[in-house]
């Protein structure tokens, strides 16, 4: 295994940092190091919002649901869907622009997905920790109205980044033959191999909680799914110009 | 700049792959590395079809708009949002789940991109060459028959691995002032840093082609927004059970 699988598989997100800036070098080098993830037709979908008011960094925490690490890192970005730019270049450049795809919300949200990746891979490398904020979305209008987002522009995550003041467990992941199919989509397994990863879970549980916390990976599932989770999406994503047509 | 950093920024897609077959216990770990990216929730909404039936392949290169590497390289993925497996396995716990929030596609689709981005992070760090494949996007209704994907499962992107036949230039990004903003998003800049990044662009091009090419950014981007990109993705998706509420 070499370094760089090495370092992948030890990622787990980290919610506790030390009060410890983050160089402005280095933190331009991990973003640099992020532009070069792929993109589709290199159209380069995004913009990073780099958040270092005080004040706007207390409303951010609060708006994700009381995540104090957002105040707390040293650097928080809020990674944004951004359609704006390109379709504004292309408009310069003459052409009568179509905006308002879904495709458009597609590409523009795992554009978002693949640079931050590369990011949080560059930050791990140098020792730093992150953790991903979909908390963002929790509130995605005051967010938007915070950083002055506009239209075609959407928070699709928030990313915080900085030095570990915490060393947490790998959290276990579905064992490979649950995400992993070949040439078809065969589910056969799928309740054996999801049993089994209840067990893991139940047991990782189990130990960090010295036997106090008695759920699984099912069981934690649960609330995510009986209530419409985040019900303001469809709306709020058509009032940005995002997947209307 | 450290090794991992140093291998992140110098990306490009693979077009032409040898021939030759990436072991099956690396392609394995790959796969593992990816499943340690981070996942909303721990809900781990993806599945990865490995498509190995040649058929298959000529099919899908096809499908893909006559992408022939989706034939020739060692490995095929197909990333799949998959909101099945999770809402399954909570119902199987007692829960009454809903289904079909725009907020789930958002999950599964950031999901799928975040493993991915860690296989293509873990597999150029083995020497292997990537690209991914937004094409499966052109007819998704007849990849997911292809690929017996049900409901609650759609193909967001193609991945194609193997060893590189060839070695293209790292191409371009924007300039870090345009995509990174401080506090809020500011756009004052972006017509000038557009405009020199059109200059930089249109030297690669005529580089590239011997002087031939006489294109830029923007007019790289027209005819992605003058027409209507990929229209059938909304129903698509709401026939797949995605971004209905």
């Amino acid at each position: 295994m070499n370094p760089t699988i090495e370092l992948l598989k030890s990622h787990r997100s980290i919610r506790k940092f030390k009060d410890q800036q983050i160089p402005r070098e280095l933190f331009e080098d991990l973003i640099r190091a992020g532009q070069c993830a792929a993109t589709s037709n290199h159209v380069q979908a995004y913009t990073i919002i780099h958040v270092v008011n005080p004040e706007s960094r207390r409303k951010l925490a609060e708006l994700a649901g009381g995540q104090t690490y957002v105040e707390t890192c040293s650097d928080f970005l809020v990674f944004c869907a951004d359609m704006k730019r390109a379709t504004e270049s292309a408009e310069k450049a003459g052409a009568e622009v179509i905006r308002g795809m879904t495709e458009q919300l597609l590409v523009a949200s795992v554009d978002a997905a693949l640079i931050a990746q590369n990011v949080v891979v560059a930050a791990e490398s140098e020792g730093l920790g992150i953790c991903y904020i979909g908390g963002i979305r929790n509130n995605p209008q005051d967010v938007s109205d915070l950083l002055k987002l506009p239209a075609h522009v959407y928070p699709v995550f928030g990313l915080c980044l900085g030095y570990p003041d915490q060393n947490p467990e790998v959290k276990p992941r579905l064992p490979l033959a649950a995400i992993l199919k070949e040439d078809v989509y065969d589910d056969a397994e799928d309740e054996a191999l999801v049993a089994s990863f209840d067990d893991t879970m139940a047991r990782y549980y189990g130990a960090r909680t010295g036997g106090n916390k008695d759920t699984n990976w099912s069981e934690q599932l649960k609330p995510l799914f009986t209530s419409k989770l985040r019900p303001h999406m469809k709306e709020f994503l058509n009032k940005r110009g995002f997947g209307v047509k």
